[in-house]
């Protein structure tokens, strides 16, 4: 009700501020027997971790995960998964100078008015390090997803203008993590990461967009009318911080196509069931195909500049808001992981809603 | 959990096959005490009938209305609310067709295997005709919000490659209903209602864009993390049959901008906080800031097509669908009430949940 | 969130008023390829309908049941199944005279205040009436426990002081239905309806007592903590009109027991495990053991009773309620299908929701 | 889903084993702005805590709470709150002689049956320690209750045979933590503790029961028609740990009433309305009528003997399960603040509920 947990069977719930205590998240139906590395959820974390590159913000923080509770012997139990990670190196003087100000395009102004007072440090509970408790929930996700056969992989496919070309079936994914900014691409990778250089010179952000593929997905999944699996996709990726769009298969590329062009043309191959094309992104009727499933997340850039700003105060009083702090220069290569979490997310939860029908094949 | 309902509080559950007895909508957790106009409900369901002129659909259905419980002496009264449509004009013959076959790009194939059958007659309950209770339903949330000063009003701003080269704010949206098309610009309505005909008479479909604009909503509407309000937004166009993108404020365009250009600055604005641009579209951190509302919907091109397509039955043979029946070339005309009603939805069930915050402004 | 909704993965909504067009229920979630029998529907609803002996109200209402969706060739297609029962024989007249007057021990006064209006004819939502689209949704997860060779069996084990000595076990279930009472003792029943009518000529009602047995429940269901078998079933029988109070087991003569005269023994008995005393009553830890789940549920004598009686009026001016109408004497013989439906409801949730378990055994 | 959440507006997760990392609870939902007092909560804990007195287990945990989040400057900020509570004393070896068995009536049997695998530590998550996540969160919910002038206070009301004659209204509540037992009589008390005392020395246990009674609830609380007030309360008492009833108002006691006995008179008194009696126990049609709320909950004898027991393993064959460790004899004393905390979840739940009607008096 209160917006903080996602999911209806693989159900999260994150809590934390970004200068309090802690983040963490409940997992509460995550099915018993499942065997969950915590090492894996450690990896994905330092994914998203600052300070991991000179592309990113230079804040360190460790983000090391505890597992409080549902895991026994190496494998769930069936009872609710606590994870948490203390916070630790929060510079709260940082943020006095704003206590009272409103920064431009953050969330300081809607928060003040909505709840009728704020955790100014840092942004508190609208700081993207809530995200690292959606990672650490991904990262069990992803391990179930993986004893299925199902495999996510985001990547970043544009930075500002520097767009990729080729799409995520003529790429080779295994390259994303071979560079700092998660382009599978190593050229455009260079390009990209020498272009976010420069605009951190600038004291200035740029926008990007995130790419993701999930591949080895069963026919079957998504719930319609309302819960269509590209619908909950959407909701997804549009619920991580600085998300401005998103579209799966043809996407907005559809608009300039026609039904005779568009449509993708069934044929049986072998045992399986498969289409000639893929504009539909692998799910039909808000329900997979058993093709590939292909969305794109374009991501605004970032709020917070180094640059001198106007603004208000709180008291509606003009007010200079100062470019301080550490802060990325573009967010997609900490949203990579982000992407992939929050599909995993979805996925696993459809995986799950899909056992309640009888016929499933 | 089966995805037929939509909302938390103010929540929707549509029921009901295109060539079945009936649909409906109960709404449950409708205030006590909201004046409710049958006439209005009647009124957006006859924008999205079918039949209603030469560029959509030539099926004939009343789409009569007939409110079952919760109103009594012309106020709800905070009991579930039914409203049942009754259907008329089914020809099921006409699909006797394509019983065992799946449709390309249609939701045949992918219900057949989720549910181990399907109701073929006119796509059962994928058909599009399932908008028609959420049509109803968004027809009583459009009410409430009117009387609060809240307004949707979408419109068509794309067929195909002809786009409409002006915003929102530079239009006047008041035209939007004096042409058969639902665009706001008269000379363009008449090029794209003439492509669209061009279109069908090649027994093909095509592509739109349909935008929206909400203006009037308060500050402090929606929830985050998850429940952002772009997100519920997003998740409720996607849900829409054949969308295949959203985006919101800036959009996809954010990517080319950087957060020097991209930052709306803060004004006091008497005694209204404002911003002096809105890339933003109205919502920052998941939340409502008191500017207008603004997002695009793609719709792809009509799966259903007046040619013959190559296809397979059930059984894995090969199989012409042959095209046949009255449908639409271009969807977006009657996807115009749809989009409104979601996005009243949307808004409302935001504005109900926002009562549970002391210190609303 | 407004509570005419039960259920997590097959939840019914149930919709209407006493006296307007009609009553029903969505069902969403029932999974696809259920074999429904129409004719099973509508024999429960014959046990519950008014009018059918001398011992209940002398109302006649056909309580026909209409399948308005879900259902196509004879099974559930996993889409809503909607379910309509219209209002036939409404005297709204005979409600005239308390319009502005609230009845003593009924739901008017907290009705009027709650939502600030009400349907006062019948009740509104009130009414019991509403219990009749539970029975016809309760007949649909009652064909599928049957399949799963799960029974429900309810029956009257008490009116006023008039008390069955034997526990169900001791008792032959199959003559439940052999007296318009539905007590399985034919003696005790022909005492207690000879009873029911005597208080029936003083104007008078009385309160009695169902008691309810679910036998072939599969080890496992229940989902503690909060949702422990035992307590939804004791939700859902509460939630019934007229009732005050549920024990299961041992109940309320477990205060007078030692740990070491409670606990019951387990046993291997072939390849299932027993227990040699069920005080129990079938649930440990709020999850089903395979032992018979048992319990009791006490209904208060009706509100309505044919004598006049002081009050107030809406002004708080005080009011003569004077005794009129057709109403039951003693509500049990009616409730005994509405808990069978309710008991019935609650397990197929539990037996849906086992389904996301792994190792379910 | 999974049953770790209670709530549908002010929700609660609770998490953790009894003998894991530790336990918590996180609140979403809570409105901001509420102030929160940490003592208070750290004195619901110690109520609750073992080792208290000399009639409770023996067993010391500090049970000290840790806020994590949620609070800012004293009050709560509108976003999750999460408390956390170390484990401290376990003595997992205590339990390595039960591992492979199940104890007559704990939950070994069938949390191993549902899951495929339990942590066998002190009953792991069936452990009545999750409790006290639980108290720490109804300590929140009854400061916000409290500032709306809203009690709920429980009593213990019997031992064995030892039950008290009185009324809630007829005894000084403010005495009800005048003595170990909690019970507000304090004569009875001393019989009580006495009779407990035996019952421990004979190795055994005894059931009990706790009443509780709700003040200064205002008029229209509750959601018709499944999740009325008292259908709640129910299903929250049936939720703890060892409790086998649930009644309110007159309860069982209504089965010898006649309507013309039963019924509630209402009377205008002052601008507010009341009745002459009150056996509906404040509630009427599943809604608050103003006036007391209260209600009795039985809890059976503690399962844990200091005897021998027969019993199986998990291999079926017969076993002893011998009486070791520290339990309680009764576990009414530490009960009374579980009911306390389960009432006041309740009511702010609806509390919070009943801020989305427009009527509200």
């Amino acid at each position: 009700m209160a917006g903080n947990s996602y999911g209806t069977i693989f159900k999260i719930t994150t809590f934390g501020e970004s200068h309090g205590k802690g983040i963490g998240v409940i997992i509460d139906g995550c099915p018993s027997g499942v065997s969950i590395d915590e090492s894996v959820i450690q990896h994905e974390l330092d994914r998203r971790k600052p300070g991991q590159s000179a592309i990113v913000t230079q804040r360190k923080e460790a983000d090391q995960v505890v597992i409080q509770s549902g895991i026994f012997e190496g494998k769930s139990t069936g009872t609710p998964i606590s994870l948490y990670i203390a916070n630790k190196d929060q510079k709260s003087k940082d943020y006095s100078h704003i206590a009272d100000k409103f920064r431009p395009s953050h969330a300081d102004f809607t928060y003040a008015k909505k709840y009728g007072n704020r955790d100014y440090r840092g942004g508190g509970r609208s700081s993207a390090r809530e995200t690292a408790a959606r990672v650490a929930a991904g990262a069990i996700a992803k391990q179930i997803l993986n004893s299925h056969g199902i495999t996510v992989e985001a990547y970043v496919s544009r930075v500002g203008k520097l767009s990729l070309a080729k799409s995520y079936d003529q790429l080779d994914l295994s390259l994303t993590e071979s560079n700092i900014l998660r382009c599978p691409d190593p050229e455009m990778a260079d390009e990209m990461i020498a272009y976010i250089k420069d605009i951190r010179k600038e004291g200035d952000t740029v926008g990007g967009m995130v790419s993701c593929v999930i591949k080895g997905c069963p026919v079957g999944l998504g719930e319609p009318v309302f819960d269509k699996l590209h619908a909950e996709l959407g909701k997804a990726m549009l619920s991580i911080n600085a998300v401005k769009g998103f579209e799966y298969g043809s996407g907005f590329g559809c608009l300039e196509m026609k039904g005779s062009e568009h449509n993708d043309q069934f044929v049986q191959d072998g045992d399986k069931v498969s289409t000639t094309t893929n504009y539909s992104g692998g799910v039909q009727g808000g329900i997979s195909n058993g093709m590939d499933i292909y969305f794109n997340v374009a991501f605004k850039p970032v709020a917070t500049i180094m640059r001198d700003q106007q603004s208000i105060d709180k008291s509606g009083n003009e007010a200079t808001v100062t470019g301080k702090g550490r802060h990325d220069p573009c967010v997609v290569p900490r949203a990579v992981p982000i992407v992939d979490a929050m599909a995993a997310l979805v996925i696993v939860d459809f995986l799950l809603r899909q056992r309640l029908y009888d016929n499933v094949e």
